[in-house]
This record gives C-alpha cells, structure tokens and sequence, in this order.
C-alpha cells in the first residue's frame, strides 16, 4: 500500500468542507484548520484529522490548501501571527483556492519573496461548482502559476477536479484569479436573476414548483437555476449552502476592477445592488437562494394559481423569456469583459459552459459572440429582435403587475441601446470600450 | 366690475387644488368636484363652490379643467356616467391638465368627435412646478390644441401660468403630453434621486440638513432637490404633498412609449424599478420624498456626525457628486428621447430648465448636447472624464460602505459605456438608435 502525502487544509465552509472530505474519502491524510469549533468535530466524523491551530495544520505538509473566503482572511491566514507559511516546510506547494482580486494573488507570490520563502510554490486556483461537485472531486479548477509549481503540484488539482475540468491558465499567478473573475461575471447576474424570476413568477401567481419544472432542460436553464431553486423552494436559505455574502464579495471584485480599467458591466452593478439591498435586510448570513424574499415574502413552493392551463403556460413562457433575455446578455456582458482583460475566450466558453455560470443561452449564443470579437466570420443567426421583443413583453408584464425586474430591464435597456436592427456585434459593441 | 367667467374643476389633489384655489383668489367663480369630501370642504373654505357631482361641475361652464391624476380617472370623468362632456354647454373649452400619454389626450379628440361634441374646444395641458407654484398661478405648462382652442382658451392657461412658462407646443393635441412625457424623463430620475443621495449620506453617517445645505445653491441643485428634500427633512411623508403612485405612473408612460418605440431609457427604467418597490413596502399613498426609507430607516436630519469638519466636507462633496453624475445622465437620457420624439429640443430646454425637471447640470450642459444633437459646433468643453471620476469614487465609497446606489452605477455603467475618451457625443450616441 503506498502512503499518499498529507495534505494541510484550512477554509472548511460549504466549498472547503467539500473539497478537504473529499481528499480525505481519497485516502488523503488531511489535516483541516477552521475557525468554527463545530465544523472541525464534524470533519473528524469524516474521517479528517482536525488542527487546532493555523500552524499546526500546516506544519510538516508539503500540499497545503486555502479556502477561505476573502483576500483579507488568506492575508490573515496566510502570513498573520501564528499564520500558515511560517509553519509550512521547505518547497512546500501552496493553492489559494478562494476566490480573490487577482492582483491578491500576484500580492501573494510578492510577500513569499520579500520574507524569504520564495521557495514555497505558490498556485492560485479558485474554483467553481458548488458544494456538491467539491464533495465530488469534480469541480471546475483555473489555475494559474509557474511552470515548476504545476510541476509539483497540478496532481493534486486534478484529485479535486472532474476530468478536463482544470484549467491551466496562461499567465501565471493572478491568471487563474482572473479566469475565476470573469466566470463570475455569469454567476454573480445568474444568481439574482433565480430569485427575479421567482419573485416575477410570485406576481403572476405562479407556483415555484412549477416554473422549476418549466425552466429546467429548456432554454432558460441555468446551472444557477437548477442549483438554487432547490433552495428557493425548499426555503432552505438558513443558513442553506452559498451565502449572500459570498456572492456580494465575488461581484465586489468584478465590479471594483471594472472600474479600475474603465470597462462598462451593467448588469453585474444591478446585481451588485441587490445583493447589497440583501446584506442591509440582513440576508447577508443566509442562502443567497434567499434573496426572492427581496420580492415576496410568500413561500414560492406554496402559490396556489387558479389560472387555466393554457394561461399558466404563457405566464410560465414569461418567467422563461425574463431568464432567457437575462442570460443573454450576461453572456455578452462576461464574453466582452474577458476580451477586455485578454483572457483566452476559447477556455472561457470552454470552463463556463460547464461550471456554475453555465447557462443553456450561453451553450448556445457564446460561441456566436466569441466569433464575432475574434473578427471571424459569424455564420450563425445573431439578430436580438426576437430576445427583445420578448423580454419586451416579460417588463410589460411586470409593469402592470407592479413588480420590479432589476435586471430584467437592465437587460433590455442595453438591447435598445443595440439599436432597433440590433444583433450580436452591436449588442457586443455597447461593451467595446477604449 | 366685471363679472369673469365660471369655471368648472374636478381632481382637487395636491395641484389641482392649488390651481383651483389660484384662479377663487383672482376672483373667478370655480365650481369644484373631487371623490374626497372633506377636500369638497377645504374648497369651500377657500372661497370655491363644492360640486356635489361631475356633471354639475360642468353645468353651464363655458371652461372646464379637468386635473384628475391619471388616464383612466379622465376617461372616467370626462365620459362616464353622469360624466364631465355630456354636461358641457355647445363650444365649451376642456382642458385636460393631467399628465397622461399623448395618445390618451389624443383619444379624447377623436372620442369628442365620435359623440357629436366636436363643438367642444379641447386643450391637451399638462403642468409642472408643483404644489406651491400650482397655488401661486406660476407653474409652467406645456399645451397642444388647435389653433381656435388657443384662441378661445388660451387667457386661462395665462392665469395659472408665470410669465413666460406657458409653452405652446407645435403639434396639436397630444404635443403637450408628449412634452411634458420628455420633461418628466428628468423629473422621474431627479426625484428619486434625491431619496438615493439622503440614503447614501446617511450610510456615511451624515446629518440631512448639512446634505441640503451643501447641495442648494451648488453645482448638485435640481428643482426637485430643493423641493423634496423639505419634507425628507420633516419627514413629512403622509400623505405629503406629492404620491409615490403619481410619479410612478408618469414614470410608466416614459418607459411604455419608450417600449413602443424601441427606445432605451436605462435610468428611467431603474427609476420604475424603485418606485415600484416603495410601492410593494406600501409607500405609494406617501410622498415620494418618503423613498428615503428604502436606504434607511433612521430619519436623516437625526442624524449625529462624528466625523471631523474635513471628513464631513469630503463626504458631502461625494453626496454632490452623486447627484451631478445622476443630472447629467438624465439630461442626456431627456434631450435625447425629445430628439427621437421630434420635440423641439429649444423649447424642451427653456421649459425644463425653470420647471420641475431643472437641475444646475442640466441648465450648464443641455445646451451643449443640444448643440450635439443638432450638429452645430459646440464649442464648450464636453469630456465625461471629470464626472465619470467623480461618480466612480462616489460609487467605490458606496460599495465600501454597503450603500446600495441604483442610479449612480447605473449612470456610471453609462458614463463607461461612453469610453475611456467619452465626451458628450458618446454619452449621446448611447441614445442614438436607428
């Protein structure tokens, strides 16, 4: 029987908790650090060896991940008072699996220069797919780093990934970090976009369960949608798998590097607003699966329609068209953005499409737009009237219904901003800044 | 001494009543009807004669307004049962001085003369300027008729306007509300922006009194600044003097025609959004002043500063310019639906710029995209630089902060649509769909 290498761990949250079990199923010897007492007695059940202390779980471990939350906490983690890198052994391989700024990250490889352990390998690595995938080992993993840390250390990202789920970015540090920022430009507007249209759903006297079962497998879906409104339905939002603050964060960086460049991202500001209206509801701790309560307070799973069938299905076509409209043009707005910053758009369509930004819109038209900012030839039909036309009729609805659609008329702002003849490239040209 | 005529008035609201009430003090006899009897007293108080039906408001009165608060309360009044035109003597002056779409106001023509009573002379006639100026015969007010009605009615619209603020619009009936549709582009973005610039100094801990002594008199004033912030300052929100609905449903014809005509109006349209949520938190009967509690729910002019004079003035200079960026998106937003519209644009600017849609930025800038618009030379320097710089700071602070800041980074998301270099031609050619 061969040993496997022990493997130091801290960040054990929904992702983290997930990830680090995993290793452990996989015959790994982990060793975990978490600031929540009851987490690490739980992860001792999963057969993990828990640490009382950040140093002590990375003492002696050659592989060491973490998956905090933010920038600040890695900081803290990594280089504070009785902190990880101190404690790390000589030729250590380092993974910041947290989602940060990519200038963290390079900020990261700077720090084990200036205080003398360069020698430590340094990966950064966010990943993506939610609780379920991480428990797996079949997340989405872009990762950027040096060729010698992949060397020594890409093996143990594929443990943690599904096969052709990691993403070797180019770049190196920060690479992987911006990879992850511009995939999140998809989850960050998808997310909210559930809650919109449950909540849109909720005014029309719709049933959650219902518009669950209409969305998923048609044009609508998103991995967001059917991620979430599990969730939704199930009121399970307590504080349930993904929290609003997570999310808040992750659009924070967007957001805050779109305005260091100058670039325009509409609809992830609108996001941005809604998770911050959360966070002073206090949803802040809670699912953000949860934020439909910014639109009901009814549970969705319990709507009693007395409309007739025939009824039911154009309304159900609705909440369908808000998602659809929605989702393209987050794909325009995450397709633009990555040009922006010069990431590979082939690797982008290629992570996305399966990974939590994923959407069957942008299965669909991504390719389309990628065409069309590499200055190929697009082949495919690419006209936004009939997107338009029915996002049109979705805010009509929702006009006179009273209920507000954020990104829903964000989304249909910028195809009137296209042009009354507006298709893809001039949807893609609101984006094409200098 | 002369004997005036008689005139009949129905929808004694906030400004129908002070119109009513100006035209008893220059000594008119006034016949009023309202649904609200204890307003029917406050009118007989005043010196009018309270009707007890619309049709003896109407009886024998050779002019008639009719200032209820929307479309179908006119269409109601004016042809219902027991109705407004059926009472009417022969070649009787109508004025409609609601603010409903200009193809109502152009519905009413066409139904006059569907019942025989094209002898009715009809004046489309909506106002601006508020209560106070309602009740001093100042307001301004944006009319369309045929050439006889102006000739027969015009003296009336004379009373109840200041010198120089009655604007007869090119265009028969129907121009006017299309006018005052325009006009309230800038009124419906102003409005709730002064509740976003009080929520957001709140968040920076900002009594409300020193936020409206810093932004009157300064590069940051609007008419409804000025106006609104008297009572976010009192909190005198119930019912005020100005509904959440009433703004709401102006806001609606903006963003309906602009639907119908594919024409995008991105801050309105976020606009609609908020109006509806204080809607839904059941704000609408309040005063639209009231909207601050979407951002807090401490009253602002409680509000104890520790911060030191310096940290104060850089803070409120922040609070200013979040609202100079908002007034000059919504200028652009307002000049350019009048363009697309066909409104003469000289006519847009004299009237909007002294009624409520005024503001310091759009009295400085309009002329400039005028100018653009129109293909003139413009001479004045234009770049957005300055206030994309400013907004982006506003909008960084915000983020920091938790604030959640709907049309500053929706008006920013524009401001970086128009490019690293954007000028007021881009910021226009936002709006330029073919």
């Amino acid at each position: 029987m061969t040993t496997k290498p022990a493997i130091g761990f801290c960040g054990l949250g929904a992702m983290g908790f997930g990830m680090a079990t995993h290793l452990v199923s996989q015959s790994y010897p982990v060793t975990g650090y978490d600031v929540y007492a009851p987490t690490l007695s739980r992860f001792a059940s999963a057969g993990g060896t828990p640490s009382s202390s950040l140093s002590e779980s990375a003492k002696d471990k050659a592989f060491y991940i973490c998956m905090v939350a933010t920038a600040a906490q890695a900081e803290q983690a990594l280089f504070g008072t009785d902190g990880i890198v101190a404690a790390l052994p000589q030729n250590a391989v380092l993974y910041l699996t947290s989602t940060v700024p990519s200038s963290y990250a390079q900020s990261v490889s700077k720090k084990l220069e200036d205080i003398g352990r360069s020698d430590v390998y340094f990966i950064d690595a966010p990943v993506s797919g939610g609780a379920i995938r991480a428990a797996n080992g079949t997340l989405s993993i872009m990762a950027g780093a040096s060729g010698a840390a992949f060397e020594k250390g890409k093996w143990l990202l594929d443990e943690l990934t599904a096969p052709g789920k990691l993403f070797i970015v180019d770049g190196g540090v920060g690479a992987g970090s911006n990879m992850k920022m511009v995939h999140q430009v998809l989850a960050a507007i998808h997310i909210i976009s559930v809650s919109e249209a449950f909540g849109f759903a909720a005014g029309l006297g719709l049933n959650g369960k219902e518009v669950r079962d209409h969305v998923i497998g048609g044009k609508a879906w998103s991995f967001m949608f059917e991620n979430r409104s599990v969730r939704t339905l199930a009121e399970d939002y307590f504080p349930g798998a993904s929290a609003v603050t997570i999310i808040l964060k992750d659009t924070g960086i967007i957001t805050s590097m779109a305005n260091l460049v100058d670039f325009p991202v509409p609809l992830c500001a609108t996001a941005e607003q809604l998770y911050i209206t959360g966070l002073n509801k206090d949803y802040g701790a809670n699912d953000d699966a949860g934020l439909v309560r910014l639109w009901t307070t009814e549970p969705v799973a319990s709507i009693q329609s007395s409309r007739s069938d025939d009824e039911k299905k154009a309304k159900l076509e609705l909440v369908s068209d808000l998602l659809i409209g929605i989702h393209l043009v987050a794909a325009a707005e995450g397709v633009s953005f990555a040009k922006h910053l010069g990431v590979s758009l082939g690797q982008y369509y290629e992570l996305c499409v399966e990974a939590a930004g994923g959407s069957a819109v942008f299965k669909e038209q991504a390719p389309k737009m990628i065409d069309i900012l590499e200055g190929k030839q697009n082949e495919g039909e690419a006209s936004l009237k009939s997107y338009r036309d029915a996002l049109k009729a979705v805010v009509t609805e929702a006009r006179n219904q009273r209920i507000p659609l954020h990104l829903g008329n964000g989304a249909l702002s910028l195809m009137e901003q296209a042009g009354k003849e507006g298709d893809f490239t001039s949807l893609l040209k609101l984006y094409s800044v200098e």
